[in-house]
């Protein structure tokens, strides 16, 4: 079987929400994706394991990404989708429709009109996104072929709400240990509590007033939050060790050693180790590329907060901004929709871009 | 196979901590102490699982009861024990040796030598003391046989470095509960951080201040602490939950009651569900029949503070207290030993009781 792409983006998006692809299991719907745009002769098709690449090489003076992941997150009673009002708008209710099959379907019925875009276009549809990194289609994609991501500027199709959603605040976690000494808790005099201990953390934590700072003009709001708590040995032992991991969410003009150094900085005294990081990204609306984009869109672009695939073409030189329809407040929620409307302002936004000369 | 009654209580400890008897594997030893005991036509022996009890009945005016657990905590190549120097003074060294097989070498010794003591005796050596309540041998006994336990006056063999330890501190165990709401790491300032929101409560536990408080002449020390402390969903969610587990030791002057009032007033403002509680117990050391012991045995009397099965002969209504050989601070050590002439001091000093008029 393969898409009728001649379908409107929300008829596609019906169709594909009803094609189940959790992450792990999206060999048939890339099947379909990959047999669908084989027909069309000016687009020159890729495959690596779940992630499909399609290509134009008009020659043009550059070339842009547009990316859409394919998988969802679990389905909770909320496949097949189904048409309902919200307040009096249309929307498409169900999982996979915010996040981000109604992007992909955008996607994907501009893939197949826009045989002569004015600038050469490299899609990727990508698998295991909403898991481990290590599975991310996109990563290993581009450790297989990082040829393929070479380009000027690059579009992710997330759920924006309609609107250009610029780069990304960073992530770091780090584990905060308090030590202390193990005894009876009848006698708690002859040991050390480190729970006790770690008292002052959280009252830092607690007190702690994150900061928005401004990049590249978008406002990108900061945070410094406990994500996890751990101590105790047994109900009448005095713990030896707590341990807590905090979580922080950084503005994109800071680089990881700056996020180190404040995260140090603010757990001053005591043990912390670095457990993971990732840079944000910048949000690369400088470019004239980028420019354009946002003139031909229309509306303002946002800060993103979340981490997205972004930081990997931002990391990699390539400019990146997210652009899709849905409220991303909604994505992994059991309530789960789309206004219809969106789905066609956006793909209006991209085709008025990806046509002007 | 039975014990040999006549050797050194020392000699009757190495023996019997060479019969593994780890909670729950107590058979074994039961079985070599009932068929020994049952060899005495003075002592009339009934068994109820793995607990032994052999009892004096002759008619004296008063009856003790004298009792030790014969399980130990698990084995950590520490058996089979060995006699070892420590600057200088000969201790037993080993599994056992101090919480209690040193104590339960004692009690055998006399329970053969002593037909006709000055008062009756109920002696009792029973299982699973290091586990569960609901499994201690008894708990079990007194719920099966209550009758067993009318008597004047307790001893319990527990270590207490050859002193006599008067009744003991209560306990109580409380959860402390933090809720807020869960968010996306990235847009923390959606949801409230439930860890956060115990910073106060870790404040007031390392700031608490714990009181010595006075029963019948011997000093309580209380003490407040967290025992536990659990919190978080995942590495990129705003924990909506946080549970600290307090462990509250009290005097037995305060009830179970009091202690609960304590622990919410410690805790105000916050949501507190008490999960567990034990009453202490009077040092009872005021009785004439406690009297002479303390005069028999010598020294003074000090307090008890980790919670023993002497509460439970408390509630019961028979004043009970802990003489055994051994530092307590050693029991459940790896490096457990006992000094061999404190369990000659502690067979001297109860024989003297028990056989002064």
């Amino acid at each position: 079987m393969v898409l009728d792409l001649t379908a409107s983006s929300a008829d596609i998006a019906r169709v594909i929400c009803g094609i189940p692809s959790v992450s792990g299991s999206e060999a048939v719907l890339a099947d379909e994706i990959e047999q669908t745009v084989s027909a069309y002769p000016h687009l020159e098709v890729t495959r690596h394991g779940n992630t499909i690449v399609a290509r134009t090489d008009l020659g043009r003076p550059q070339r842009v990404v547009i990316a859409g992941h394919i998988d969802t997150v679990p389905i909770n009673g909320n496949v097949p989708t189904r048409d309902i009002d919200v307040d009096g708008v249309p929307h498409l209710w169900g999982r996979g429709t915010v996040d981000m099959k109604a992007g992909v379907a955008v996607q994907l019925k501009l893939a197949a009109e826009l045989s002569a875009p004015a600038v050469d276009i490299t899609w990727m549809w990508y698998d295991n996104e909403e898991v481990d990194e290590s599975q991310n289609g996109l990563f290993l994609l581009a450790s297989a072929r990082p040829d393929l991501f070479a380009a000027d500027f690059a579009i992710l199709g997330e759920p924006s709400d309609g609107c250009v959603e610029g780069g990304c605040n960073g992530t770091m976690r780090a584990v905060i240990r308090t030590r202390g000494v193990r005894a009876h808790s009848a006698r708690s005099w002859v040991g050390e509590n480190a729970i006790h201990g770690a008292a002052p953390i959280l009252t830092r934590l607690a007190q702690y007033r994150a900061r928005e700072i401004t990049v590249e003009g978008l406002g990108y709001r900061e945070g410094l939050n406990a994500v996890s708590i751990h101590g105790g040995v047994a109900g009448n032992v005095i713990p030896d060790l707590c341990e807590i991991e905090v979580n922080y969410r950084f503005a994109p003009s800071k680089s990881v050693a700056d996020a180190e150094a404040h995260v140090r900085a603010a757990f001053d005294g005591f043990e912390v180790e670095i457990t993971d990081a990732a840079p944000g990204a910048r949000p690369g609306l400088d470019a004239p590329i980028a420019q354009r984009f946002l003139a031909a869109v229309g509306g303002e672009a946002h800060a993103k907060y979340g981490w997205t695939d972004v930081a990997r073409f931002s990391a990699m030189g390539v400019p990146a901004v997210n652009y899709g329809p849905g409220d991303p407040h909604l994505a992994h929620h059991d309530e789960e929709r789309v206004p219809l409307a969106q789905i066609d302002e956006v793909e209006r936004g991209l085709r008025a871009w990806l046509t002007a000369s």
